[in-house]
């Protein structure tokens, strides 16, 4: 098991895309309780299993195994929730730390989101000029709940 | 991908039990859905995680990946629903076929069930003595329910 602990962010602007090309990700789920989902990926030409335990302050309980993509597909396609989220994710290097940011797609267009891995949970980091409010703990931010809730269906971007 | 196809029986006597040792196996269920079940299983020294879809008839899409047995004994104890699943599975030759015999413990003690895997739904099979009743399509005969309804709260054992 991996603890993950991880700040996630809104993204101000398009400075960070000076980066090149993302890797693309579809992800769904096919299990959205709250004490543990079970989540499927494609990245790029690989697939993944990952189970993750309940979200205790900014960790977590992670388990990630590498699956066939052909499986991956199939079980995103017929036995995932829908909709999946598709997204295009950018690793940017930033003072010793990686960024991600992910460039969501179909529907969740138009939401850009930055997330930063840290060794603790009291670690302090440095934010890029093109980081913005902090929601970490915002569950809506959640990519189980993007999937459930899309973004553009929010009543407000910014509530 | 493969897809299941099985008939599960009740045992009659002890007579199958001339077999040698069985496996040890615990599970649980990260999700219990009916139509996406994801289980983490021990069987001895080795863990797996499985994902089923919906119950066709008698088949079944299902993914089985091998995963470290820590890992499988950590999600059995702290996520998984409970009560998780204990029992010794033989497996017993006849007739070209290869029967599981299930015998479980825990909540469970008390059921014997016998599973036979097919290559297609209409497989002609001739059944050993010590095999009964025919259960293949009664839910609460599927593992995922008896996690949830184990054994001894039916009504009745032969409801």
């Amino acid at each position: 098991m991996g603890i993950e602990i991880e700040r996630k962010f809104l993204v101000k602007g398009t400075d960070w895309k000076q980066v090149g090309k993302g890797q693309f990700y579809q992800q769904g789920y096919l299990s959205n309780h709250p004490d543990r989902t079970v989540r499927v990926r494609r990245v790029d030409d690989q697939g993944y299993i990952t189970i993750k335990g309940k979200t205790s302050g900014a960790s977590r309980s992670e388990y990630e195994y590498p699956i066939p993509i052909e499986d991956a597909l199939e079980m995103l396609h017929e036995l995932c929730e829908k909709p999946i989220i598709v997204k295009v994710r950018y690793r940017i290097p930033y003072e010793g730390l990686v960024w991600e940011v992910d460039e969501f797609q179909g529907e969740n267009q138009g939401m850009v989101v930055a997330e930063v891995e840290l060794s603790s949970a009291d670690q302090t980091i440095s934010l890029p000029d093109w980081v913005g409010q902090e929601v970490t703990s915002e569950a809506k931010y959640y990519n189980a709940n993007l999937s459930k809730h899309p973004f553009p269906n929010w009543s407000s971007h910014r509530e």
